[in-house]
């Protein structure tokens, strides 16, 4: 059994985190670290754990006593605490904050996108979890960097579920604002560009053309649908053979011939994939679960590489659906 | 023109009066009194108003300069307001607190819901705007209580919007939460049961049977939709023709025949009642727009018969009705 | 493995109940009879499954492949197919339709509550499986009805997803209707009523009171939140004990301190129970998925029972929380 | 006053423009056409009317008792009615279908966007109202194409409600489907394309680039939220200033400094726009509600223009806000 323990415990994706290792069959979580509701029970903060477990929030942090530690902190909480504590050396840690995905002098983290570097996570020790909109474009866009294909500016336009907010109250998080509504925030300068970048650049270096990005607030509670656009003279029977080809070995990340929705991946580690040719342009949908596959799943599903095991333990989750 | 002013101008209420009051054709909107955005621009706090309104929030109070005075407070304000401040004598005032709603010795205010005490509007000064519980609550049982037939308990649902919680941000107003949720607050126990109670025995004096009321929490913005049921005897033609003589002289409330659902009041003053009868039991359904014919709307309807204006001036709205 | 057979392929319980079964470690779907969308995939149907399955729908019904068969066929046709087809011995069934919910001569279905009909399920071979009003409502009653505490009238409201009205469009599925609209339908006379009664005399042979019942239809996709209101002078913490004490080996159903929301249960087979008591009543919440305990969760508890299996095989699921 | 017919009158345009026009003071309803609907009530059909008018829907067509004639007939049924019917001399027409929409040889109708064309309309006697879509892009981009700066291609995202799709039931009209919810659907090739592009033109012959348009299904029932990126060198500055000046005499188009939300809109004619410059690069947001401004409300607007009324005439809408 791996043991699990968990820092910054009361914030969205730690609830999301506990609710999938709760069934995970490989692994038993021994602490949820939270300075705030030390003593509480778990299940009187994150919705759908009553009954599942009768834990408490702790305030201590018995590192010794655990293989791997998941960070939910807010960013620039993890770097802090890091700074401040030395880890067991044998400890494995998958940090969900953003403070480690850039490629820096002395940051030993790999950038944990499965899909992308499988291998280096499987030999790794640090995880850095890729944020939710930087999943949902990469995987739409990586089939084509790692075939040279991105020359030209990007448009991207992304919708995010609530839950994409975090749990602090904002006017924007208010149901009486945000129910049947729709806006636009960060146009074009988006946090999660840098990674998105990154991972492009690691697989097609000469990329160096512009990715427009604009993120919209959604009216629903979970997920983010992606619309990428970029000139491409490929045929579209082409593509789909480049993209199936890409994600062969992939078990979450399905392309599919007809258009596809949203709630097809809700409450799924999954991603779907669809491609539109015009012209010479070409459009690809994908869309994940943000607090599953653009969080805590692809966090648990980096544990799962970290300690060799099969990829999709505990990861097989009934979809909403509805 | 009637000169209005607007105390507590940031709040959910003020919002709807300022939306309503700036399509009115016999008054004017003198100032907005918010002291925490006072300088700031109304569109900028209040949704919809661009393009309608360039006023500001002020600081200021000139009472001299208006013919009525809307008190949007919280509960309590608008008595502290009113023992710490003496208004003009001409000075007419609708609080929609529920600081004034009950009798007491000293309490000069009128319950203003005009289906019940139209009269005595129409000839006073200073108005208690009712709940929005109270009120769709009330309309559903007044013509049971003229006819003294409140005679077994009243076993009363109700289920309102987000907007009824108002604009200060709760864990239950978040929207990650309250989207596709149900729940249920206060059960029996709610403030608004004082106020319908004493209206109740306005009309039937010997009522002294239980209100038992059970509040929830939609995952809707605006609107309640209300069911009472209660032992009655009579047939359901005459129950109908007891109501539509109860409400024949009234612009806003009306009694259908066919089922009814909320959207069909949704931003509008209506009222809308229907009735069932099984055995000995009747069952009437009844729904408003929390904030308008629950709120705002029933204010401003006070003030045109404060003002003997037409009362449906400047409250035949275009229901949203999607 | 127990083998699965499915008829009535389409609809919204089928499809759950493939979701579920999926991931069931103990059972494999060897058909799923649609006629209608014969030689289709299911992951065309059924949101949610592209990835998890390449089955057709077929319009085979190769009964002797199989060791149970679920009808998620229309009121009537379970009956219908029953009388024109002979089953091969061995095969059990669960029928999720009502056409045998209730006692008749000739009538060989046990009904299916396990908290109520536990040990029949297990030692039985038909099930006929409860309806979603009717399992929430008697989750909420049968400790009192075990108790002998049903000795006055009940009034229940219950408020249910868009899901409950099954996979045909009406005016009232549609989309541009039904959001943010809350509306009542069958008050005091929906057909649950006669098997919620069945099982409440089980219990408790004297009750003769009437249940008064307004259903709702909300608007949202899953769940359904009840409430029951009965006269009661027994103190809150003994109702709490006992409630706790009927569910003690009931691995689903939750009797909780807090107040309970829906989204508590979205997306899981578990039934929270929350009381309240007021002078000389008691208020019962409960709420439940359904769906899944509302239906298709259910049937494979009792699949599990019938072939004594661990009654929460394959039911832990991950709550979708929002 | 004005003697309006409408027919097609059971659509949700119809509905809408009922709704509007009951308030509308110097017009009246002559007779509301539905061959399907006729002897119903109008309140029957067309959610929140109950109240507001007995009239019921005809199938007669009493042409000459009116002044002007509003089809909210499908698309290619105008132009049916037109080929088999003659009109009274006088009589003036708005049509909401496509079906005049775009130049030819013997097409009297003029494009009703008052935005582009209000001189033409005032004088005119045919009128063919602008798409959804087509409304709510083409404000976005007209006043570039006035100051011939759409030179390169134009990357176009729009999300619309559920009312969109109209009255017919259709998968993705389903409650249980939308809500929640995200798709895209005819990417590049939505049918207002050609007449986006012709007014462009009107403005800036030279115009010869792309516009990939990507429609969204969105999860809510009003409104559309739109979104252009094109590549543009002037200031921000400077490019507020031509959008103003462009919208100088134009009651309805607001061009805001803040970021927008699309229920700034929603129940209103409004529309607003919004702009933010990245580099060389424009992001244009605009939004509008697509049955009034994007319908109904501009079908209204163009019967004033047509008969020198003033534009805002019944179009002061109180907004839904929430």
């Amino acid at each position: 059994m791996i043991r699990v323990g968990i820092i910054g415990g009361a914030g969205y994706t730690a609830g999301e985190l506990i609710r999938i290792l709760l069934n995970h069959p490989d692994s038993e979580i021994v602490f949820v670290n939270s300075s705030s509701n030390a003593g509480n029970r778990i299940s009187s903060v994150h919705e759908g754990l009553v009954g599942e477990t009768d834990m408490l929030f702790t305030d201590r942090l018995p590192l010794d006593e655990i293989d791997i530690l998941f960070f939910c902190t807010a960013h620039g909480d993890t770097r802090k605490f890091l700074e401040e504590h030395s880890l067991p050396e044998e400890l494995k840690v998958v940090d969900l904050s953003q403070d480690y995905r850039l490629k820096a002098d002395g940051n030993e983290f790999i950038y944990g996108l499965p899909e992308l570097n499988r291998r280096a996570i499987c030999q790794g020790r640090y995880v850095a979890n890729p944020g939710c909109f930087a999943t949902v474009i990469q995987l739409a866009l990586l089939p084509l960097a790692r075939n040279l294909m991105l020359n030209d500016n990007i448009y991207v336009n992304a919708i995010t579920g609530s839950t994409g907010a975090g749990v602090k109250p904002q006017p924007t998080t208010q149901f009486s604002w945000r129910t049947d509504n729709i806006s636009v925030y960060k146009p074009f300068t988006h946090q999660h560009l840098a990674e998105i970048k990154q991972s492009l650049q690691q697989l097609q270096s000469s990329f160096s053309k512009e990715l427009f990005f604009i993120p919209y607030r959604g009216d629903f509670a979970r997920g983010i649908f992606c619309s990428c656009v970029i000139r491409n003279g490929v045929s579209a029977d082409e593509l789909y053979r480049l993209y199936r080809s890409y994600y062969e070995e992939d078990s979450f990340v399905h392309v599919v011939d007809e258009p596809i929705d949203l709630k097809q991946v809700v409450n799924t580690n999954k991603c779907l994939i669809h491609l539109d040719k015009y012209q010479d342009h070409l459009l690809v949908t994908s869309c994940i679960d943000n607090l599953i596959k653009g969080a805590s799943g692809t966090a648990i599903h980096n544990m799962n590489l970290l300690f060799n095991l099969k990829e999709t333990t505990g990861l097989k989750l009934k979809p909403s659906a509805f």
